[in-house]
């Protein structure tokens, strides 16, 4: 038994951006355990004991179960930890949360991370300006169907769902951190830049900054 | 206001059988409206008005709300109908099971699907040997982990969790189907090997299969 919860991380890492979020939106305490992920410590026989993928992030509770995912991270956190919620009180408006945080941890970021990017190289020989063309592609693609929506959908407020924070702003500012490294050009997004904008002036999100990390470089 | 649910699909779709699926366990009725991805339909002018991400499946209820994201749609259907359940009753149970549906359905699925393997067509010159190498790669990785956990973690049981059928089931077993079409070996998997094939006896994944459907070819 460890008195706080602890999460398995990378300072870079998209999905750990995400629990770090939630876990600070919900004002949890934590610690890090960071994996460098240059080194590959990610796929130390240590680690993979833990989470067999090799993958962060992984949140070790208190009793020392592991849970792995981070949507599944931050479902689980709304389970036990509702308030503030993450999600909406009715099963209409979490389908279109959960739709929107899965439009961007489906069908943008597992095409983009950096396994993937790394694969290409291999691969394909793809060099620095492929791999670029290749991340913008599926960006571009997401993004404008992410902005289509919101731009469209009556649910969208201040935030991506009415005027509360949820799983999906915290997809989407990860996803654009993530974006710019590889210098996208958001300005065609406005309704997605408005609601990025705002919350990074949220303390949890600037807490869960990859440059706010402990193994930040 | 229509009498039935409408899905919309295309039958080789590993997420649109993770829809049929889950609705035939739940024994709701279901029309479909398919879409002929050879003929890129699903990025038509009236679709993309449904779902501006051109993606099946999109779920279309009675009141005509469009739920779009197969697994928001699996949790939708799991909180307005949920007997049977897809997923078990505890946190810590809900926790695993949906990191195992997640293994599959953003770590394996996404990177394997038919616009990423088109892609690397178009953008890398890929040939059928090297879209396979690609696909493979990815199974590989994805299925040695999930066996790993399902081989070493007691909540296993006839299923992926215990003894009921759960969303990672459905997970599984979808991509599983579609791995036959790269033809993937997985007798080196045989726990899952054993789940899927207990699967494959219940009706409800019998109805899913995508040579079950009106638009099989």
């Amino acid at each position: 038994m460890t008195s706080r919860l602890l999460l398995h991380s990378f300072f870079r890492s998209s999905t750990s951006f995400r629990v770090r979020a939630a876990l600070a939106a919900k004002e949890l305490e934590f610690d890090q355990e960071t994996y460098n992920f240059r080194e590959n410590a990610q796929r130390s026989e240590n680690y993979l004991k833990r989470n067999p993928q090799g993958l962060v992030p992984t949140l070790t509770l208190q009793d020392g179960e592991d849970i792995h995912q981070s949507l599944a991270i931050l479902e689980w956190l709304e389970e036990k930890h509702p308030h503030p919620p993450l999600l909406p009180a009715d099963a209409s408006g979490r389908a279109r949360v959960r739709s929107l945080a899965h439009t961007i941890a489906l069908d943008i970021h597992p095409i983009n991370n950096l396994r993937v990017l790394n694969r290409l190289r291999e691969q394909f020989g793809a060099d620095d300006e492929q791999v670029k063309t290749w991340f913008l592609h599926w960006i571009s693609l997401g993004f404008e169907a992410f902005e289509t929506r919101l731009a469209n959908e009556a649910d969208t407020g201040k935030f991506c769902h009415g005027d509360s924070l949820s799983m999906a702003d915290i997809c989407l500012v990860a996803q654009s951190v993530n974006n710019q490294r590889f210098g996208f050009d958001e300005t065609p997004f406005p309704t997605i830049r408005n609601i990025v904008e705002r919350c990074l002036q949220i303390p949890a999100f600037q807490s869960a900054m990859p440059s706010a990390q402990p193994d930040a470089v």
